[in-house]
C-alpha cells in the first residue's frame, strides 16, 4: 500500500499524513548512518515526528563522572545520578544536535521532552520486587498540543524523557513514547508508526536477512504464530504493533532507519496493517 | 506605573502583557532561592517568557569530564568540547528541570533553545583579534512562532544557546537573548523586560543597596551620567536597556529576582522608562 492511500479504520479530522519514526541507539552512535538517515527523514513528505532513544554516550559520559550504572536482570536503573545523566544526554547533547542538523537541512525541527507544555505526562514505574528507579509509564499525550505545533508546519523531535507533572523528570522508553504519540494522534492524521531497528524487518530466519516478511495482517500473524515461524523475540514487538492498529493507528512499519524511503512506501521492510 | 497601565510608544497587534524575565546563575545555583523564584515566577499574570544563563553546573561537569575551560581576558572561550557541555547543561539539565519544575507549580511551561523551531537564528562571532569560539551573536527571532505559542498558553523558558541554521549550536549571552526576544515581541505585546541582577537596582551608591533609583527616564539618565552619580559598570546595562526602549519595549526593569512581584508592579528594583 502506497503512503497516498487512505489508512485505518477511522475517519479522519485532519486529511494529512503524519509519520512518526523511531531511531535507536544503533543509529545515534553511528555518525555516518545518523547524516544518512536526518538526510532521508528530512525529505519524507507530509507531518512528521522523530523520537529518538539514548545510545553509547550516556554511558560514556556517566563513566566520566563517576556514575556507576546499575543493572538489574539485564536492566539499566534510572537512579538520581543515572537521570541527571541521560536527561543531559537525551534532552540536551543528542535532541539539540538532531534538531541543529534538521534545520540545516531544511526540516523545521523543535525539540520536546513529555515535560515541555506537559505534552507526555507519566508516572513512576510501580513494580512488585524491581525498583526501576526514575522510569516513567505513560499515562497521557496531549494530542491537541501536537496537533497545534504540528499545524504550525514544525517536525517534532522527542527525547525519551517525560515528567509527572509533579516536578520529577523520568527516563522513559522510546518505542513506548513513539507507540503513545501514535495512538494520541492517529484519530487526527493518518497515522504511519516507523520502528527503526537492528534487522531489515520480520524475518522468517532469523539469521537471513533476505527471508523479511513484506506484510503482516492479523490471520497471517496468527498463522505465523501457529507454524512458530517468527523469532520468539519478535512476538512482543508485533503484539505492540497490533495494539497500536486497533487504536487507530494506520500501519505499522519494522525495519532499517537506513532504508526509511523504501520503509514508508513499503518497498522494504515489514508493514504491519489491521486488514 | 502599575502593570495594567499601556507602556510602550506603539500600538500593540494583542492587547496583553507579555514578561520576559532573565535569571543568572546566582538564582540557578542556590536551590532555595530558585524555588522561591521559580513560584513567584508561576504566579506571574499574564504572557511570560523565562530566559536562563548557565551557572556553576557547567563549570562542574566540564572539571568532572577533564575538559579545560579556555578564559582570554576573563572571558570563557566556547571551544568544541565546552559547546558539547553547555549544550548539555543548559539544554538539558537546567531548561529541562526549571520546565518540569514550573508544571507542578501549574505554569505550563514548554523549553526551547534558539534551534527549536529555528526560533532564535544567530551567527558565529566575528573579532578581529580574539576567536570566541562557538558563541553566537544573534540575527533574528521569530517571533510569529513565539506569538503562536504564547497564544497556545505555552510559557517559554529559552536555555542560552542558539543556532546558526547550518547545523552549528552556539553559545549565546542570555541577557542578549531576552533583549533580542523582547524587541521582536514589543510590537505585538505590551512587554516588559526584567533582568535579574545581584543587586536591588540601579544604585545612587554602588556598596548601599538602599539607594535605589526607583525610576530612570531619558532625561534622568543624563543627568545621572553628567553628574557621574552611577557605577561606571552599569552604563553599558543602561544604553541596552534604552535600546531596547527605543525598539518599542514598553519598559526595563532591573532588580533582584527573588523580588520578582515587587519588580513587576515597580515596588522594588529600577524600572527604565522612555518617557
Amino acid at each position: 500500500m502506497g503512503r497516498t492511500g487512505r489508512t485505518g479504520r477511522f475517519a479522519k479530522t485532519i486529511d494529512m499524513q503524519l509519520s512518526i519514526i523511531k531511531i535507536g541507539g544503533n543509529i545515534i552512535d553511528d555518525e555516518a548512518k545518523l547524516e544518512l538517515f536526518l538526510d532521508a527523514f528530512a525529505a519524507v513528505k507530509g507531518k512528521k515526528i522523530l523520537v529518538h532513544g539514548g545510545g553509547r554516550l550516556a554511558t560514556k559520559v556517566a563513566t566520566g563522572l563517576g556514575v556507576q550504572q546499575q543493572m538489574i536482570d539485564g536492566r539499566r536503573i534510572t537512579d538520581a545520578e543515572t537521570l541527571k545523566i541521560v536527561t543531559m544526554v537525551y534532552a540536551g547533547t543528542i535532541n539539540k544536535n538532531i534538531v541543529a542538523r534538521l534545520q540545516a537541512k531544511g526540516c523545521n525541527a523543535m525539540g520536546l521532552t513529555g515535560a515541555d507544555g506537559n505534552s507526555i505526562l507519566a508516572h513512576k514505574r510501580v513494580h512488585p520486587t524491581i525498583d526501576y528507579g526514575f522510569v516513567g509509564d505513560v499515562d497521557a499525550v496531549d494530542a491537541s498540543l501536537l496537533t497545534s505545533l504540528l499545524m504550525l508546519d514544525k517536525t517534532l523531535v522527542f527525547a525519551p524523557i517525560t515528567h509527572d507533572g509533579a516536578g520529577q523528570l523520568l527516563n522513559t522508553n522510546a518505542d513506548t513514547i513513539a507507540q503513545e504519540i501514535a495512538r494520541a494522534l492517529c484519530r487526527t492524521f493518518d497515522t504511519s508508526l516507523v520502528y527503526s531497528f537492528e534487522k531489515s524487518g520480520v524475518l522468517l530466519d532469523a539469521d537471513d536477512d533476505s527471508t523479511v516478511i513484506g506484510r503482516i495482517d492479523p490471520a497471517y500473524y496468527q498463522e505465523l504464530k501457529q507454524k512458530q515461524a517468527i523469532f520468539a523475540g519478535m512476538i512482543p514487538k508485533l503484539d505492540n504493533a497490533f495494539a497500536a492498529l486497533n487504536s487507530g493507528v494506520g500501519k505499522v512499519i519494522i525495519g532499517r532507519a537506513e532504508q526509511l524511503p523504501q520503509l514508508l512506501t513499503g518497498a522494504s521492510g515489514t508493514t504491519i496493517v489491521h486488514d
